[in-house]
């Protein structure tokens, strides 16, 4: 601090200056030309400043680092390190991820694995604890983590509080499961993360009540409104599965962009090498017409508030020196990135090595047992049946009531006429046999099968396919290589992308899983004739959500979501 | 938590609902009608609610109850309970404390009987340690609180930060003592507040790096804005001697009122009063053109955020229900106060008792040694001297430099045709003999002396007068009564206004001090003809103070606070 302040005053040199800077500042938006100090990793002064190293940054534009307000780093399909590599050099330099998808395969193991993993890379990640493993009491998940075990890791450093709490239904009846746990961040003062889709009235007055601060779940500007009303914060989304920066940005006020930051929540590796990252969050935001300082703002400052990090999020001294440098304040082509002082990207290229990580915590997660292709045979009473409705980039889904064909056993019987395809969920983390069957429209898939092991929340196996034969095959293929995705055709596994970290996450980089993963989905547009519109493998992760409407499949049934009930697989 | 939950959902009633009121949400800044459900002290909702019981407020508008920033209750002369039944009923239900002035005479005790003379009433007082005490090195105290001692306090729950860094040049000269402090609370991440007139530049980002976050100290919006540009907080004061609002409300724009509250400082209880508490702040705001949602905001949310109060600031559920009911958004005239949901105040009469305290820890705390008349003689080199020129209504005194005359022994001689008046602070903490002697122009005062135990910040005895003789006999009398004010025209104590917890403040209500302060300050204009345009004791008790430029005057001699150093009386 001595040494920090005798820079600011100018009595020492800084360790490094950037010169002829444009600087923006997210507290005035004003934007200032200078020269910014860092000394050991912390801004010491904005002004005119002498370092023992100086770079001239020819007028170009310096900003905060990124920060990302919610994200399940799982969701990139490849480890914390490897994330590192693929958003640092977009931007992003602090990320509030959630370890969720791997909490409920691996619990407490998973999330230590995670906070062990980000240790040492380049950008700063803080977590949320998931408040709900399993996320509902109508699936099999590889773990419970309840408040006492919660509290095991409540006090770790690298955690701000508690994750969305998803189970609303449970909070609006007072359980106290749930209570228990976010008091466990409550009486911290740590923030507690909502995720509260379509509720409102009484109902969103208890949510906020019991201590729920953030949502990222809204999808129109009525639930934008209703939550800042209530002094909620939201974090404004735009991921792979669910796109509501366009919708929401026009929420976006003189009054309400204090309570409004970025998040990616889901974001696809093949996506964040194409558009970006939070960095995408911006441009899109500014495109649709929002000021570029405001936005700014969002992306950084405001993000630090809401979490409580009060030396991120601006160029300021005594911050850390988290620092982009972008092209210009509409394209923000960042062209380089400094965590804490330091050059760690630049024109887009990591310049930070990664470590080969240790991963016998949370690899071999796929334990199955007695599986055959009779585990897939859908029995009907008649021929009127509940359908799972696909909505195309979004993951709500509905309740459709279809006629379909039945076979002589008065089994479910795929037909090309009908886009109907049949769906199984296996729970895979402690070989219970449970296997939930469910039937798909608007996928669209012939003659095969595809398969993963990430299917949210619980990351049983899920598998969709148009005969039983097939779907046994990828279901088996993913089994004995512990989990990730596979395409099946007519009786031949076509190909296999393994996620050895929980099922979920791959030890590749990013650039290396994206070409697997654009393989994998070129077979299953190509070969499998999946409807050109579905994402197929991130569109089949959501389909066992029992938290998220309108009508999703669990290993233990066909799900109600609106009515938090198991329905038939029959209509009537 | 789940019967509040139960209350919101409307499964059970509520304890309170106020019916038919106008809400204020000072997040999205609108007001809608409606009612608020309150149970056991917290909002549950807001909408349709029923109550066990229901109050009609007849279309008057509900508020958030205002907060105070930054208040040393010391200055209203009245202690903790007497100073919740002072402002409660303005509509103040949360003050932010720096109980410096008590430290200074009685170190952690005197803190200690703050935190506990303020359990119990309705008005939530949190602490900021007092960060300087001494102030400076230039005055003798009757404590030394190093960061060792305040961590004895530092974890108490009602203790928010660290208080005011008067100390500047020691911040910018990084010293070990005063950056151990701000670690204290930095390291849990807690606020550490400002004091910074006149920094800028260089200076000013030292100060920042140095972990401080906020000033109330701002005088010019030059000053503001370079604040505000470094992510500062601004606590807009409007005090009894220090009044900047009017100056600085210019300076609160979209951007930066969300950094910006309101405070008072020091506000003395007859202008509390009078015109009212942080309430007064904002009907001056709104007078001064700016929007009543805004300045509503300022006092409310914007300080919750400010000082880490979840629950605190707004109209939301989960929060605590301190609310005040108003007549209209532009005179604020309150006419109810609800502290955690019971009517404390009604028609700005407080509703609840005060017990008796003990003050026998802060009590006989004035300890002077060897007094005399010839310790008030000045010796002068030659009649060319520096005097302390008054500005009415500002603490920032001005260097003056004046011909005098000297008499025959060659001591200062006062004469009428001069307005100048010789000053003494006599150390009264442990009896040190030091009496330091200087000049001051602009007070006016014939045929006596004033006298008080009040002088910032290390409240030793101050003296002004006319003649050595009266100046001794009004120290005499606040020696014998504990300390007050003390008023003595040719001879004859004329009135004495004791204050026995720690030569600050009293045990009557704030009515009854201010009557006596009423005649006391009278007597000084009437009898002792006291310049009309300056407060008398106020004015006083802060020219002892070395933090604020530019002349000051301490038990050790002159201070030049521009330079932090002593200086001669002679000016060559």
């Amino acid at each position: 601090m001595k040494r920090l302040i005798d820079v600011a005053t100018g009595r020492r040199k800084a360790d490094l200056v950037l010169q002829n800077a444009r600087i923006v500042n997210v507290h005035t938006h004003e934007v200032s030309d200078g020269s910014l100090a860092v000394d050991q990793g912390v801004i010491a002064g904005v002004g005119a400043y002498e370092g023992k190293k100086e770079l001239d940054l020819n007028g170009a534009y310096l900003l905060p680092g990124l920060i990302d307000s919610h994200v399940h780093i799982e969701s990139s399909l490849v480890s914390p390190e490897q994330f590192a590599r693929l958003v640092v050099p977009r931007g992003t330099t602090t990320v509030i991820a959630d370890p969720h998808e791997i909490a409920n395969v691996a619990g407490l193991d998973g999330i230590r694995y995670m906070i062990n993993a980000a240790k040492g890379v380049p950008l700063d990640v803080y977590f949320m604890l998931p408040s709900c493993v399993p996320s509902t009491s109508f699936e099999n998940a590889g773990a419970e983590l309840d408040a006492a075990a919660l509290a095991e890791l409540i006090n770790d450093e690298a955690v701000l509080g508690l994750g969305e709490v998803m189970d609303y239904p449970s909070v609006a009846a007072g359980d106290a499961g749930i209570l228990a746990k976010i008091a466990l961040a409550a009486e911290r003062n740590k923030p507690v993360d909502g995720h509260g889709p379509m509720i409102e009235g009484r109902g969103l007055n208890a949510y906020r009540a019991a201590g729920i601060q953030t949502d990222h779940e809204c999808s129109t500007l009525d639930e934008m409104r209703d939550r800042l009303r209530l002094g909620m914060r939201i974090l404004i989304r735009e991921g792979s599965a669910a796109r509501n920066l366009s919708t929401l940005i026009k929420g976006v006020g003189p009054h309400s962009a204090r309570y409004c930051s970025f998040c990616t929540d889901d974001k696809q590796p093949e996506e964040i090498l194409n558009e970006g990252h939070i960095d995408h969050n911006l441009r899109l935001a500014i495109e649709n017409g929002l000021d570029p300082l405001t936005a700014i703002q969002m992306g950084t400052l405001n993000a630090a508030e809401g979490y409580g990090l009060p030396r991120k999020g601006a160029l300021v001294p005594g911050f850390d020196a988290d620092l982009i440098v972008v092209d210009n304040l509409r394209h923000l082509n960042v062209q380089q990135v400094y965590k804490k002082g330091v050059l760690v990207a630049k024109n887009q290229e990591a310049l930070f090595p990664v470590n080969t990580p240790d991963i016998r915590s949370v690899s071999g997660s796929v334990n199955v047992a007695g599986l055959s292709e009779g585990s897939f045979r859908l029995k009907l009473k008649n021929d009127l049946v509940n359908v799972i409705h696909l909505h195309p980039g979004n993951l709500i889904t509905e309740k459709a009531v279809r006629k379909v064909y039945v076979d002589d056993q008065g089994c479910f019987a795929c037909r090309d006429k009908l886009d109907i395809l049949k769906l199984a969920v296996i729970e895979r983390h402690k070989a219970s046999g449970n296997v939930g069957l469910g039937l798909v429209e608007g996928f669209q898939l012939k003659g095969g099968a595809l398969a993963t092991s990430i299917a949210h929340d619980s990351h049983n196996l899920i598998v969709i396919g148009d005969n039983d034969r097939d779907m046994l095959t990828a279901a088996e293929a993913l089994i004995s290589c512990g989990g990730g995705m596979c395409a099946v055709k007519e009786g031949t596994v076509l190909d296999t992308l393994p996620l050895p970290i929980a099922g979920l996450m791959s030890n590749e980089s990013a650039d290396q899983l994206n070409q697997r993963l654009g393989r994998i989905n070129r077979i299953a547009y190509d070969a499998l004739k999946v409807n050109p519109q579905v994402d197929p493998f991130m569109s089949l992760s959501f389909l066992a959500l029992p938290v998220i409407p309108e009508l999703k499949l669990t290993d233990m049934g066909l799900f109600d979501v609106t009515n938090f009930e198991f329905i038939d697989i029959n209509a009537e």
